[in-house]
């Protein structure tokens, strides 16, 4: 083995050098970052280096050489996805993360019913935001975990598969990931972006719509870094030949009137039987739109948008939902009586404690309230209450009464009511000038 | 137990938060320090987590409160030595670490036999830099793993030990040392300092003596960061009420004329017997006059360096080294007659490759040299050939004429020779200008 093949002898790839090139500011190799990524997915560098290398990523960033160079070793470290067997444009959707944000739910049966193929693979919530997968599996008997050849199967049978991530798929993320996570450095933006990208440029799409979140409930608080980090996903994108669009949606108080599980399909199964609240539909609608226009299925947003509205107005995107419930197990019954989902037994309403306008609905504190309940996970090992739940009855800008229900709490653990319930009082604000709702769109990136 | 006892329920004390607090430039509280100290040395914090702490404490730093709780929180992680059954006041000195610097050795003797206990605890050669352990042990029999009732003892009865650290003194620097040296980590001035004044502090010293090597063969090499350590590590002592005088010396080039371990006993032998080089006899004569001082001994520097002359005409000082290498097992004979001491087979020297004046005699690299040749260790597990080593026939500002040796090593294996020449060629460089030689002492902190 001559020594600039065996990693060990080559005096370039040392990891404590490659540690400390970051750690002063320096530009790493793209052989050095396979190099390093690759040995950490096989188990040959410890944990303990990694944690210190991300710490300095974290600290010192990394150019766009270097991001696509640790994408690619990401993306490396286990399959790449193929499914050039469905003839239909392959489009996913990704947001960031929020609170309320179900969008996935109504938008995947609205654009597979207009001939786009959707192979929309999600995640769990974490913290104080919520994940389509728990979302999901409030439908009794819904399997959001399919293998490879199952998936293939279904996405060339209904066009949209709703489903949780193959352990193929970059494993090398899953490690990282974790070591993030307990070591105080996911809110970097290199770090999130690769950690998105690589999973999404695995699935093998033919175009990606994200939907970054801005605001109190979104992963990065500042306007300037949602943009930021959409330009740099877009980047990323734009290298591997992957038409990416971003949209900056706001985050600032939950999106649309329901927080939490069952409450939340709900609420979807109402979006696309032609109701809905408007900023759900208005979020949903322009994903939507963009997801069309990527997959050449519209020549601009108007018809985009048409196409869309004619799927839910002539029942093709609800019974679109309907078959893919059934193609993955889950029981239909609840998807034509959403009454039969899985409910919280007591209730608890928050009242405005006095007259004015709502200036305030914060994502964040409502998210982490909801965590409380039960609604998410503090920790990955947490288990999930699909019926407990917040319902908005009041949006930022509205006039309100005092003594009016503001929030309605389904709790079904005293215990974690009274844990949920000061981070609700303390996400409402009245104040007695009135105040213009929150722009919902802050911009796109493509 | 309450919350506030319980640290995993004190939302104060978590781990992550501390990671995120520091990466994020925040100040952490004392009470954080000693929680996440104290928890790593009793092995319940990973070291993934600290080591993403650490870097983070690489890159932000530690203020004066925040460097206080660290040193105080690692002491308290072992034990804390006591020497109050030795009359005399007890003052110790440490390097930290050059290339030829075998201070301590003629320095313990010398200071001993003016009547301060010297209770020096040493370490080990680690890459470029030598470690008295090591020098210590070219001495057939001598024994540096002392417990601590030996070590009690032996101070008692001659007032000089030369030993290595016991394993119960500051166990959490053992483990955060070899943590730094995996993860690219070592090179910052609060964890040197830290580390270095953790252990002092725990020696229970009367006064301490610091040599901080200041330019190309120190950990430091600009100047302006040796004086920040320096103050640093005075400002840890004076918040222990513990007396620290610190003096600047150069390390652009090695200390006296002997690289390696056997050579540099010899060449102690050579100070305690009145001879050796002006450079090694001006900051041994420094050193041990600060000693003296610290110790209350002497009025002043010049009544200091008087009884320190004195110690080594009457040969008290020499004998003293004797007493000390009889007591700890060692072979008194090869004190007697260095010619005894291990030496290497063969021989090769550099010669100037012209005229001139030497203008460079590179520590760094002369020893890298060394310890490719064996009298150093590139990791903590190789072992060390007592013979090798290297000889300095010319110093910075000397002249010297075409084909005269500037080198001599004194090697036992051809391979090892071959990685060492090309950098002691590069070590030397000769110029037409004569140089003045370097100044010795860049000053003093206290």
């Amino acid at each position: 083995m001559s020594p600039a093949m065996n990693p060990a002898m080559n005096p370039a790839l040392n990891v404590i050098e490659i540690i400390q090139c970051k750690r002063d500011g320096g530009t790493l190799t793209p052989e050095q970052i396979r190099w390093v990524i690759g040995r950490y997915a096989a188990d040959d560098i410890p944990d303990y280096q990694m944690s210190a290398l991300v710490m300095a990523v974290f600290k010192e960033g990394l150019n766009a050489d270097e991001l696509a160079a640790w994408v690619d070793a990401m993306l490396r470290s286990g399959d790449v996805l193929d499914f050039s067997h469905v003839a239909a444009p392959k489009i996913d959707k990704h947001s960031t993360g929020g609170v309320g944000d179900k969008v996935s739910l109504p938008l995947g049966p609205m654009v597979a019913a207009c001939g786009v193929a959707v192979p929309m693979m999600s995640g769990r919530g974490l913290g104080h935001t919520g994940g389509t997968l728990d979302k999901l599996e409030a439908i009794p008997g819904f399997r959001t975990a399919l293998d490879p050849p199952e998936f293939r199967a279904l996405l060339a049978q209904t066009g949209l598969v709703l489903a949780g991530q193959s352990e193929t798929l970059v494993p090398a993320d899953r490690r990282l990931y974790a070591l993030r996570d307990a070591t105080g450095t996911v809110e970097s933006i290199p770090l999130i972006s690769s950690s998105i990208m690589s999973k999404k440029m695995a699935e093998g799409l033919d175009g990606l719509v994200l939907d970054v979140k801005v605001g109190r409930g979104a992963f990065m608080k500042r306007p300037e870094e949602s943009r930021t980090l959409a330009e740099t996903m877009v980047g990323i994108g734009r290298s591997y030949g992957t038409p990416v669009r971003a949209v900056l949606t706001d985050m600032n108080q939950p999106l649309g009137c329901e927080v939490g599980n069952a409450c939340e399909v709900a609420e979807s199964i109402e979006v696309l039987r032609g109701g809905g609240p408007a900023d759900l539909l208005e979020v949903t609608y322009r994903l939507g739109e963009e997801m069309l226009l990527l997959g050449g299925t519209a020549a601009d947003r108007r018809e985009a948008r048409t196409r869309l509205e004619r799927a839910v107005s002539s029942g093709a995107a609800f019974e679109k939902l309907v078959e893919v419930v059934e193609a993955q197990g889950g029981d239909p019954a609840v998807i034509h009586d959403p009454t039969l989902l899985p409910a919280a037994p007591h209730h608890h309403e928050v009242a405005a404690a006095r007259s004015g306008y709502l200036t305030r609905c914060d994502a964040l504190d409502l998210g982490v309230a909801a965590m409380r309940l039960g609604a998410g996970r503090e920790r990955k090992e947490d288990s999930i209450d699909p019926g407990v739940g917040l319902r908005i009855l009041a949006k930022v800008g509205d006039a309100v009464e005092a003594g009016q229900p503001l929030i309605r709490l389904a709790w079904a653990d005293r215990a974690r009511l009274d844990q949920a319930l000061p981070l609700v009082e303390r996400a409402l604000e009245i104040g007695e000038e009135r105040v213009a709702p929150p722009p919902l769109i802050h911009g796109e990136v493509s």
